[in-house]
């Protein structure tokens, strides 16, 4: 083998470690936001039910955090991953649409129990811009999800609608997951003046008491995962090899013909 | 001229007729933000003063919104400006550190705007996770200008280095927006629930009034401009030519060295 290559082998060996460090840090750092918002909404907010009852809404920030942001962030990865882009893309793409599909069912979930809370509180629904901002993202997620089904995966798509749509996709994938942070901090922040300034409340947000640090450190954390994930996504080097045309996509290339 | 030169001429024509499309878009965009959270702290918060009252923190919004995100914005987008590609790049690298240090000084003021407030009134600082993310905004954003300036207008910095810099560079300069747009968020979602909420409001947010709706509004015209700023950053067709090689960066040929 010539030393061009070796040293093009060795680099690219080099790549993929740096990769998985730092797919491994986003996954750590999934893990932490899940169990941070179960245990605010468990210690803190007295548990879980589907009665609609503060315990019912509980379920909104974990279904949230775990579908829309933890979820859906390793659903984006998928094409990164080093060891897929030997795989079938098919297999790939089939994957990418489960895991999506499986984080847009938590995000309803999440919404229902928000909803059903607020109707039995007759509090009215999506008047807060985290609402708005978190509504908004859900209905992109359906959209973008039903246009990619229709754009990638039906074999009767022709090439150049693909084309047109690849870099749309690619770039409001990332805009739902920068959407979603931008909810969840301000749905954090929301929740805990609604709970820790209320009459009743013991402490004050602005006392920074024990759960108002684990709900900051948990918008910190969101924050950091999204940023390791959007360093994954955007990476040239990370792209499938087929894909490094173009700056964002690579889900132009024929699919059911490929294979 | 062959025919292949001139279709790829007619395509770059109308691919810069699209970036002008956008860009006027954000333009546009930007400069309603303005108004709107002028026209906020004007007409339903009191308007403006300098003494630690709630009129020094309406300073705040309009600062941040004008400076850490419509101008900042803009300072980033420089580079892709069709016009500035046949410029030195010297002249554009000092007009982004130009811009950025005027969106820096901005966001200090209204940092400024509001611990001034706060002091005045014994309200703790940064205890809600609206004022951490700011604040890591902003912290980041002094790196960031410090680390750009080491590194791209310092003409003994070593390539290599500029090289090692450059995706990082672009990358946490995109990130900065982000988190200047969901500390924005966050921070509208706090400020309606702590005036409209207050024991002596006429009216509750829940309720919607005019003044929720219009900061509501603003929450959602700001994502919109950073969405059509991330879109020209990141489409490739609209990069340098010479910075095509990198997903994120266009900053790293020799700068002092080349003109």
């Amino acid at each position: 083998m010539p030393i061009s290559d070796s040293l093009r082998e060795l680099t690219k060996m080099k790549s993929c470690h740096v990769f998985y460090l730092i797919y491994t840090l986003s996954l750590l750092l999934g893990l932490i936001c899940i169990i941070i918002v179960t245990t605010w909404s468990k210690v803190y907010r007295g548990g879980f039910a589907w009665d609609g009852s503060a315990k019912m809404f509980n379920w909104h920030p974990v279904c949230m955090v775990t579908g829309l942001v933890v979820l859906y962030g390793n659903a984006i990865l998928v094409y990164r991953l080093p060891f897929t882009q030997s795989r079938s893309k098919l297999l790939v793409k089939l994957v990418h649409a489960t895991l999506n599909l499986g984080a847009f069912s938590l995000a309803i979930i999440g919404l229902v129990a928000a909803f059903g809370f607020h109707n039995k509180m007759h509090i009215p629904n999506l008047y807060s811009i985290h609402s708005w901002v978190g509504f908004a993202a859900i209905i992109l997620f359906g959209f973008q999800w039903l246009l990619g089904f229709l754009a990638f995966l039906l074999p009767c798509t022709p090439l150049w609608l693909r084309a047109a749509y690849k870099d749309l996709h690619a770039f409001f994938g990332l805009c739902i997951l920068v959407m979603a942070i931008a909810a969840s901090l301000s749905g954090i922040n929301e929740k805990l003046i609604f709970v820790l300034n209320a009459p009743n409340s013991t402490s004050s947000y602005k006392n920074l008491p024990p759960e108002a640090c684990l709900a900051n450190v948990l918008g910190v954390i969101l924050l950091c995962f999204s940023m390791t994930v959007a360093w994954m996504l955007l990476k040239r080097d990370w792209q499938r090899p087929n894909a490094r045309e173009s700056v964002l996509g690579d889900a132009t290339e024929p699919l059911l013909t490929e294979d």
